[in-house]
């Protein structure tokens, strides 16, 4: 797959922009909020989506949302991106070899994004045949030692606010750290460097500042990631899910307090307490 | 309209369900969950767009997604909602009268919902054209009062979190307060409901508390509404659009400070303080 990237000066968009504000003792000063961009993704000159992005992970985002989407299923599918900040386009176009079903493309006019439709339909009676590693674990001290250190990663969300986090982790270490605007966004970043870098989610954890709904829970076991860990709370249907297929949910993770939704058998409560630095 | 409501025992899906969890003492407790559920729009017999919702407002929900999508514009164009929880499924009949347009439909395709895309490409447009009224004002005791009183209504968020909350205010009078999985959800029920009650946006408030993205900007001008409260942060073009059409839009409203990023020609530095209960 070549990438290309055009400029628009910078190579990407800005992550933080200063603006003016007033506040409640009618003092003005300048605060900072977080970018947002629209991004236009075309697959064979054909507009798809556009997102709005923060656009730190153009290529990412475009890999992981056809990724996510069901549209492609390998990084063979795609022979190029060239993404262009002037026209905020993404151009991704497929290799010859790649079976994009025409009725794929129709399916999508049905469905869209962020509890605002999805491909749910789709991809549930997919994720009934996901099956999640048991071999993968993961300890109260890890999971203190991930709190603590994604913390010190969440560059955006402590300048301006406005944007969820995610990560994905293999033991204590920290693989992608990306921050967006929608969580969705990050999550889709995240599978598609997953893709493009070749790297499997068997071993691994998420990590995600956002809810965990339906489309999280679904996205998680896509990625066949076997831990999915969430500093917010959980729907019915996140729970659902999750439940039916066995993946280990732990929701409200913060500092150290956490709930263990499902599958248990890959929590170890060792009594070995993290230390802080 | 004739709106028709099937019932699957209850009238409509509970909003909380209680399910078994460990905190990191090891300990069991039911932690009440918020519920989720599919809703499939059906635009006469073409199914449209799977929402994930809470499942409290469907019929304002539905209406609000199509006013919001730009794809009707009064209440006449649609002649019934029958909404089925056995099917889940919102079967939307418009009225022979309707023009809506087959293209409309067909721009669906490019776009989809929650940074995830949404109709920006139309709205933006659209949203120049919009002239919000001057005389429509607001002073800090009346926003302190509202922060209060919304904090009040919380119910679901209280319970089980995970939710997003709007309102709909006259000074400072809640008209509506809706709380939904997905923010965008509770924007469009309460569009749906102003529509179904021919209720105006023009001497109104609007108050979410999500982040006032571009999409949440372009949702609030749309529906005339001239002041936007939030208790989270700002994007950089959800900022550029309140400017553009100089919304008055607060940002980080809670308990009592705030930040007052544009519009500031109807935000009233009163001295009177709200007096707390």
């Amino acid at each position: 797959m070549k990438i290309k990237t055009l400029d628009r000066g910078s190579k990407e968009p800005p992550s933080n922009i200063n603006v003016k504000s007033i506040d409640e003792n009618q003092i003005a000063a300048l605060i900072s909020i977080t970018g947002e961009y629209p991004l236009t993704l075309y697959v064979n000159k054909v507009p798809l989506v556009t997102l709005m992005t923060m656009g730190q992970h153009p290529e990412a985002l475009s890999v992981g949302y056809l990724v996510n989407q069901g549209l492609i299923s390998s990084i063979d599918d795609i022979s190029s991106i060239t993404v262009d900040w002037e026209t905020n386009s993404s151009i991704i176009v497929l290799s010859n070899k790649t079976n994009l079903e025409e009725q794929r493309l129709a399916e999508r006019t049905i469905t869209s994004g962020c509890g605002q439709g999805t491909m749910l339909g789709n991809l549930l009676d997919k994720t009934d045949e996901i099956e999640l590693p048991e071999t993968t674990h993961i300890s109260k001290g890890t999971l203190y030692k991930i709190l603590h250190d994604i913390r010190q990663r969440e560059t955006v969300y402590k300048t301006s606010g406005a944007v969820h986090g995610c990560a994905l982790l293999e033991a204590e270490k920290i693989i992608y750290f990306i921050e967006d605007v929608g969580r969705h966004n990050a999550v889709d970043a995240i599978a598609g460097k997953m893709m493009m870098e070749n790297i499997k989610g068997q071993n691994k954890y998420f990590y995600t500042t956002g809810r965990l709904t339906s489309e999280m829970v679904i996205k998680c076991a896509q990625m066949r990631i076997p831990i999915l860990i969430s500093r917010s709370g959980v729907t019915h249907m996140g729970w659902k899910i999750a439940k039916d297929i066995n993946l280990t949910m732990i929701g409200r993770a913060k500092g150290k307090h956490f709930l263990l939704f499902s599958g248990e058998s890959r929590f170890l409560f060792d009594e070995a307490e993290y230390a802080e630095n």
